[in-house]
């Protein structure tokens, strides 16, 4: 395939002026009992930067975002959820009214099929944890009615190609966004990052840049095949 | 049994002059795979202002810290960890060069069994975690030579007077500082905190208050059981 390598700086102005764009943030948290969670290393910094650049842009932003240490930037509308399944709910129930939907977060696919009202004593030498699927906020938002342009992020640490393009259709995206979270420097609670950019017919390479310009510059893609 | 109601303000000018103090704090985070953990709702307040604290009554600190978003206090040495089996060596290791140990860290009780090396594809509707016991930090000091004077914490959400005893005998400990995180306002990654601290023989309530003034009325009490 096609790995075009966007060197220049893509600076949107005012581009999102009336441009309605829903994105989510963070990580979620999925409570075990009442002290326990399980979550991931996500900062939500990637996120809260294109909440930033978008609104900057002249975009309407509507931002939920899971548990993080972040200023939310200024003008933009912050709903604050914390499990997969508030997050969910957040998402879906807004995203009618929204042009664009962004995928950020790194949802917790599954979570403990029960939560324990007390914290669990350790009584026991193993504790099995069972978990059960989350369900899908980016598919469920593709496969919506009205349907915003969707937006999704794939944070892998093997086959990035492979696996975000296999998202792209499973899912219905219009576009993903690959980062390998393996890499250092780069990915979950950085300062920087880089992305690999997949529509169903091409490749764009976004190279590593503070998440403030790799936000500006995955707008501008946004952008164009949005208005396509 | 007998609960005193502390209700004048304890505070030690530099009754700590002298003195090394090791200090545990904040969550710590099991890795399931690379960006997968299990983790908790500690904040690293509680044990921040036990070093704080410390550190003014003039003693010599030593902070093993789980990830937090706090800055460490001037002057005491901090020791930065992650996982519970990395925070059992930090502490350990160190146990014999210091005269009282306080264990406020909410150490993950269970690991996931192993660490997968790539994130876990979602290929499947459930997902098990089989977690086994982490290493008792406290009991393992408790039960070193040379044996620090040793102080533990229970962040219980029942029957908090049943379980902080038990936990004082089982794992031989000097005293143990118990609060009800259950309880709103108070506990996990609140400003202010209560306490009850059990020693073998009585308990001693210190009443709701800012963590900073909980740490120093607990520093006074534990003083006072050191020195006997």
């Amino acid at each position: 395939e096609l790995v075009q390598h966007c060197q220049q700086q893509l600076n949107p102005s005012q581009d999102y002026a009336g441009i309605r764009i829903l994105i989510t943030a963070g990580p979620t948290r999925e409570p075990i009992d009442p002290v326990r969670y399980l979550s991931n290393h996500s900062s939500g910094k990637m996120g809260y930067a294109l909440a930033q650049a978008a609104q900057q842009a002249g975009a309407k932003v509507t931002l939920v975002s899971g548990p993080v240490n972040l200023t939310p930037p200024a003008g933009v509308a912050v709903v604050k959820v914390m499990s997969a399944l508030e997050m969910h709910h957040a998402a879906t129930s807004r995203s009618a009214e929204h042009d664009i939907f962004i995928g950020c977060a790194a949802v917790a696919d599954y979570r403990p099929e029960s939560v324990a009202d007390n914290k669990i004593k350790k009584s026991n030498d193993e504790l099995v944890v069972k978990m059960v699927k989350n369900p899908d906020i980016l598919a469920d938002i593709a496969n919506s009615e009205p349907r915003p342009f969707c937006v999704g992020f794939a944070a892998e640490t093997q086959d990035v190609e492979h696996y975000a393009k296999d998202k792209l259709t499973r899912k219905k995206l219009d576009l993903i966004a690959a980062n390998d979270v393996a890499k250092t420097g780069q990915g979950f609670n950085a300062e920087h990052n880089s992305l690999t950019v997949f529509s169903k017919t091409d490749a764009i390479h976004i190279p590593l840049a503070s998440k403030l310009d790799v936000a500006n510059a995955l707008l501008s893609l946004v952008l164009i095949h949005y208005k396509k």
